[in-house]
């Protein structure tokens, strides 16, 4: 293991985290708030960040295994270092509270341990909803877009990061290829920022909720989330680009460039609009009865299923109180996730696809012993390995939700809760069912239940392999 | 598709269950109730199976898809001809019912609408446990065993009809090894019958508790289940054989030929004890808090942990009141069941075991892509093929079970209720949790949730490939 590697890495992760914790620090300021605590914390994690990333390599060998390493050890010393504010600050005061809270922003995940969200500062409102925007394209491409590096082990990192079954480049180099994926996210970031701030949001609350949803992450800056606004027209806007980050990157890419066909080809893009289609219509047919107007029950019904399939987890409406169909079929749709490459969770469009595919060819198989039977995506084949892969996929992730379930349990709260909790962890989308539903939160569970939780919203946003692997004690021997 | 060579296996079924409908009409005769529903069925059943056994095929062309649509039409056609003794009899009036029963008692599944029990007659009560006892083996594994057959077709139905990953044949000729089974199973039911009529239980009582347990069905006599004996020495017996009979049949053969070795090396043998114990001993640990004495308690979680993960479904305490891990561990057993090659459901232990070996392989192969990582069992490589179908196995359980739970969940009962329903009926438990604990049943749900959860038991029953060729519109193409 490339150990000095590793911590510079590390370092400049912090560096990074530092120079981003100068954010809220102004304002802090401009609100007349005290700077004390994004200070201190600047200060920590920018020394941390400066004496790490100090350390020279000996040499430059680069494996799979660093780079599995490298991601998981960055997210979790991000998030370790990304309590400071909270704790400092007092306003989350327990370590295990705000780690959960930290861990949550940065998976974009968005569940939440707060119970009075509108009694925290502006500093720190904006730290927890600049976490999802941070989390949501993720650190290491970040670090990639900015920081000029030896090439070589940066499609090993992004990889390691990206979501969805296959990583492939936008253009030769990996570098650039990060470049043009941060300018998209901050473009769109802008846009909708732009857009909510000539509703009835204030700036504060606009570029706070567009970080949320660019991140498809789930922080408000209310209790009763998007709810709160009780507006149309932010419903609307927000849906739109929950819809919109929930897509794969790439294909934006193919508008840029003018390849509109390979835009609208996509199957992965089908399916995703066919379930949020499916979902929205049959879902307010069985809302419709608590509504007085049939576009009420629409407008909420397609907010809060863009909210669960992109992985945001916002809500305009309590879904826990919907009929069981809408409240299974959001469970479905939790599980689902949305498309590869985007920065929403889940187990995303295309790998239930590839799965789905996988058993129609087994199917025929058993009936044609002899024939060849392919897995084809877009007209193209897909890998045996990638078929493979994305099998073993759903296996640990059922693992991990039956699991984590089982230990979430031990606190004593109800089925529903526990189950939809991990799996809302797991698949970063926040609110869950029953206790933990649109209107609850995760305060009430224990520490080990919080760790656990925590965990899950790290492997999810990972997606679970280069967790497994930084587990497992052969990624550890010598060679 | 052979159609005429169908028709006449479908026959053959019939007059089996002709034959068979007489033991419950002797017991009407015995115990002086009316024998016109069991004679007007026996008729029917008989005459219906005798037209269609006069069929004669054309030619013996004789393949897979064959294998697949026997298995399927013989248990459909078994299952809707089995209604007749309880719907002439007006026991079970609507059809819909007594189908869920009937399919119930077959699949050895154990899922009621009876919400009184005690109310049927003893012929009826007969022909329900002895549904089980028929379903446990297999049908056409009896058909098998009893009539001499062109032997050329009896593999494609063996390795459709019987439980776990991989089939294979105890001795060479597949005739031979059903006779070895069916024997096997006889002498296990007797010695069951036997020990249980030491005890307290009557005759009656203790030959339907032992086809309920042979089967790992769940049916009992009476509404409070075997907790209605209130006995030590009942609940150790049929602990012993839910035990017993969750275990690979194959392994019985290997002690009858004296390897004594190749019994205790069954990997999965040992996981499935070793599961048996972790689930007995923490169980008792979560609910010891109800009880006066511990013993009492362990007695309570050996035969719960023992009837759910067998698949069976007796009870003996309401596991529904118990604490939340006992439960979700309790729907964790749910989702494994018993040994491949057993008359229990579930997804297998065998099954969870290759897909853990799967996965542990797959990281491997991500760390070194270019090592050899083959999927072993008992030391011997499992194949390629066997590895991807199983992978494929738990796509299609997962994807039955959360949309099964989809329409189930249109009756607006809780989820909790909707997923347990539809898990244990994927699994043939019989019993869930909440409104179908120990102490509910299914009596509640509309015609259309009965009708998926009895096609969920058939599913369950015959491990979902069958089925899915069924009704894949390739099967019945002409070639």
């Amino acid at each position: 293991m490339n150990y000095r590697m590793i911590g510079q890495m590390l370092g400049r992760v912090l560096c990074m985290e530092a120079v981003l914790m100068l954010v809220p620090l102004f304002i802090a300021l401009g609100y007349h708030e005290s700077v004390v605590p994004f200070l201190i914390s600047v200060v920590i994690t920018g020394v941390v960040g400066f004496c790490l990333s100090r350390l020279q390599p000996k040499h430059s060998d680069f494996y799979a295994r660093e780079g599995f390493v490298i991601v998981v050890m960055c997210w979790v010393v991000l998030s370790l270092l990304g309590t400071l504010p909270f704790v400092i600050s007092g306003e989350i005061p327990r370590f295990i509270d705000a780690l959960f809270e930290t861990v949550s922003g940065f998976s974009t995940c968005g569940a939440s341990i707060l119970t009075d969200i509108e009694a925290l500062s502006y500093s720190c409102l904006f730290w927890r909803s600049f976490t999802h925007w941070i989390g949501g394209m993720g650190v290491l491409v970040f670090i990639m877009a900015v920081m000029p590096m030896a090439g070589e082990y940066n499609m090993h990192i992004m990889r390691a990061e990206a979501t969805g079954p296959v990583v492939g480049k936008l253009v030769p180099r990996v570098r650039k290829t990060a470049v043009i994926l941060y300018l998209m996210y901050v473009i769109l970031t802008l846009i909708e920022t732009i857009l909510l701030v000539l509703g009835p949001m204030n700036w504060f609350d606009a570029v706070l909720h567009a970080f949320s949803t660019a991140g498809t992450g789930g922080f408000s800056t209310r209790a009763a989330s998007v709810g709160a606004f009780g507006s149309t027209y932010v419903d609307l806007v927000i849906s739109i680009f929950m819809l919109l980050f929930g897509i794969n990157f790439n294909l934006y890419f193919f508008l840029l460039i003018g390849k509109f066909k390979s835009f609208w080809k996509s199957e992965e893009l089908r399916w995703y609009l066919g379930a949020i289609a499916f979902a929205t219509i049959t879902i307010s047919l069985a809302i419709r009865t608590s509504y007085t107007i049939f576009g009420s029950a629409l407008r909420d019904a397609f907010f809060q299923v863009l909210s669960i399939i992109s992985t945001t987890g916002f809500a305009t409406a309590d879904f826990n109180q919907w009929p069981q169909y809408a409240r299974w079929l959001l469970v479905l749709l939790m599980f689902s996730g949305a498309c590869a490459g985007s920065t929403g969770g889940g187990m995303k469009v295309s790998r239930i696809l590839i799965l789905a595919k996988a058993a129609k060819a087994e199917l025929r198989r058993l009936l044609h012993p002899r024939s060849v039977n392919l897995v084809q995506m877009d007209h193209k084949r897909v890998d045996e390995s990638t078929v493979r892969c994305t099998l073993v996929f759903l296996v640990l992730y059922m693992g991990i939700l039956l699991l984590g379930t089982l230990i979430v349990s031990l606190d004593g709260f109800d089925l529903e809760t526990n189950f939809t909790a991990v799996l809302a962890s797991l698949s970063s989308i926040g609110p869950g069912l029953s206790l933990v539903g649109a209107t609850g939160n995760y305060a009430m569970f224990s520490w080990l239940s919080k760790l656990v939780l925590a965990c899950c919203m790290l492997i999810g946003r990972l997606e679970i392999f280069p967790v497994m692997m930084f587990c497992a004690p052969r990624t550890w021997k010598r060679v």
